[in-house]
């Protein structure tokens, strides 16, 4: 078998075999195939797409390309989140401990910042002494004691799709639903879980901007997901906007922290409540979603979700103190607040370029060795819907690492289109996905 | 500029800028554009083609990435032909004399066998001593002294186009419209000609197999020379079945000494007339392309040609008494005689993988490093058309690498397709396409 073959079977339209997928995945895995042919079966393959064989077929081959964590000591379902990325997505600091809480255990392989939007990872670690790159040994042990662990995907997880996306990152073939497809699916079937909910964000700040394509990536994830007898239900959610206030790595905890406090922004508390209510329910604690969603409300406000974060970043050597007494934490060297030019409502907001400024104020990577700065990024005042009297602030923007010029400050105003009359503002769940279908978004209580 | 924008940019379905184009070319020749990123750019431009302004201005690029030959000192019209690439196709070793010999100076700068297809240099290389590797001044001393000189592409002639064919070929993206016409044009620009005839070969054997896909190149690449003001006409040419009858290098050469001489195949001397016709018609040697016809089979008939062909090659040090007494050379090792199991008539022959066959008998590389067995190839006896006994010879095949085992045996019988029926062979000739448009194929006499 000859890889260029394989390159001109998929340009011209053909449906590749089992084995040559393996061929595919070996190959580039044992460093046989270089990386200009792989990058021209990606775009390829970008084009011609892949069929549901196919797919399941990658799925299988990146999955089993490394380690596959046994988590079948530790009783009861495992279930896992997983967001397509959107900016201000801090959703998992927050569902982990509160899932964890309520009885569902949740091994959960995060990753780091990209493009325009954050990392998990990468929020964690702004918590001094947090560590992420835990052995999958203490992983299993951790989720056994506390319900929940949130790790970095180690070496050893998955080197087929660590190698594909670095590839498809500077090729121009991240949007390929196959790709996506068989990317998310591999890691979530190494990391040992039962069940899956999938958060599929829809608009300017995600990687899909149409509904149909949110839909068409939704179906597909649960449809391979089910081949390898893994329930998955996907929540079609609104990305037309920063999600919560806060961008940025510690500004994103922060907003974390409130809302397992009880306070925090709604659309935080609300998207957590109805993922949350989705696990349990896949997690077989409840009955209904309805009841899941209850479950959660509860641990959330009787503290039980909060008490869960803070023994998660003590079991995982992150410092406590800076989570209980946040004002303790280092301060931004730069601040400046943005302040509207005339009165008015907002009627939308560019998330993927607010999530741009924040990560050139330091908040993110241009390449894996970049340090973060922590500190640095966004707090949104206003968003879509809002009354705005002139002068009163858009938003706060602040970093150590970098001054925040007035060229920035115009940027990032352009980043907020205003209208003269009143807007409604987007519904923030568009519908729920399962394997029976699409049903539309639910009445949360 | 980030050179992932423009992938993604043609991914899309956008049209480059020159500047854009500028980037990739000096970024790529440069080594600050990595191959993966290239091929994926290649992969795009296959899905997506370019404009005829991104044509011209890829064209210009590639052509400016080296030296630019200049020949204007050596009067007359330079003319060269330029054929697409087919299996048997040895015309440009008798064309460059015929045409030369009748007055119009060729400089002839030629390529190595590729995938199935021979090339003229290692054609002429088979000629013990032959040197194709001279320098560009010696090239234009030649052309003066005998208006004519075949030599291989010098490192300094086109580098951009010679790191994206080696990229193209690895990767699929050889059979791109637009890339090939920037391949062919950039080079022949940089020779320093002044008109171009252009061979289009269609068929199993060609890059193109329909014939609108051959008329199409045909005519991008008539448009874009006419943007650099070199006039171009392009004879559309049957590649459905082997040019001749000998495939292999000093087979071919041998046919092409038989041409030279009066005698051999009458499809490869009716193509050269017809390429001649045309180059002389350029060449303002002759008013008509008939005119020019005659002057060609006058200078064949006459042994002018012949007399020309001997002293290009003793002008390149090649060896002189191996064509003049073909007798000499060194014998195949391994010879062996395929048989028609039926008798009937010769349908099709598959040019494709007779051309393949060969290179694997030892007429071609696999990489560029590989030696090539000169006395290695196939010599058709029956083409398309022909009438066939049972047990007649349909080909002989020779080698000095490699044992013609029973399997080629069978392989090379099954290139030939037969009927019971008689069967009409096909047109050599299919049309003749210039700036003014299509003209149905003429006849020759």
């Amino acid at each position: 078998m000859r890889f260029q073959h394989l390159i001109e079977k998929k340009r011209d339209g053909h449906e590749l075999t089992d084995a040559e997928l393996e061929f595919f995945i070996h190959g580039y895995v044992g460093k046989n195939i270089p990386d200009y042919q792989a990058a021209a079966f990606l775009m390829a393959t970008f084009f011609r797409g892949m069929s549901f064989r196919e797919t399941v077929a990658l799925t299988r081959l990146m999955r089993d390309s490394g380690e596959v964590v046994d988590l079948s000591e530790i009783p009861g379902i495992k279930v896992d989140k997983h967001s397509t990325g959107g900016v201000g997505d801090k959703i998992s600091l927050i569902l982990a401990p509160v899932v964890a809480a309520a009885g569902v255990p949740v091994p959960m392989i995060s990753g780091r910042s990209l493009a325009h939007t954050g990392g998990t990872l990468d929020k964690l670690e702004s918590i001094p002494g947090f560590r992420t790159n835990l052995g999958l040994k203490q992983f299993a042990r951790l989720i056994q004691k506390n319900n929940a662990c949130l790790i970095g995907q180690t070496r050893s997880i998955c080197p087929a799709d660590r190698l594909i996306y670095a590839l498809r990152d500077t090729t121009g073939t991240v949007p390929s639903l196959p790709l996506i497809c068989a990317s998310i699916l591999s890691k979530k079937l190494a990391e040992g879980i039962n069940a899956l909910v999938l958060d599929v964000k829809i608009g300017n700040g995600a990687i899909f901007e149409k509904n149909n394509e949110g839909e068409e990536l939704a179906r597909q994830l649960i449809r391979v997901a089910g081949e390898f007898n893994m329930p998955a239900v996907a929540l079609l959610t609104d990305m037309s906007q920063p999600l919560g206030q806060a961008i940025g790595n510690w500004l994103e905890v922060l907003e974390g922290i409130e809302v397992l406090r009880g306070g925090g922004p709604q659309d935080i508390r609300e998207l957590t409540l109805a993922l949350a209510g989705h696990m349990l329910l896949l997690g077989k604690k409840v009955e209904t979603v309805h009841e899941g969603y209850k479950r959660a409300q509860e641990v959330l406000d009787s503290g039980a979700a909060w008490e869960k974060f803070v023994a998660i970043i003590e079991a995982q050597s992150g410092e406590v103190k800076f989570v209980e007494k946040p004002e303790r934490y280092p301060k931004p060297k730069y601040r400046r607040q943005i302040e509207a030019q005339r009165t008015g409502w907002i009627s939308a907001i560019n998330a993927r370029r607010l999530g741009k400024i924040s990560m050139t104020l330091g908040a993110g990577r241009r390449t894996l060795k970049d340090k973060i700065d922590y500190t640095a990024g966004l707090y949104v005042e206003k968003k879509v819907g809002d009354a705005v009297t002139e002068s009163e602030p858009l938003l706060r923007a602040q970093s150590s690492a970098m001054k925040i010029t007035e060229d920035i400050e115009s940027e990032l105003r352009s980043c907020f289109t205003m209208s003269e009359q009143p807007v409604q503002p987007p519904a923030l769940l568009r519908g729920v996905l399962d394997a029976q279908g699409m049903k539309p978004a639910p009445e949360l209580f």
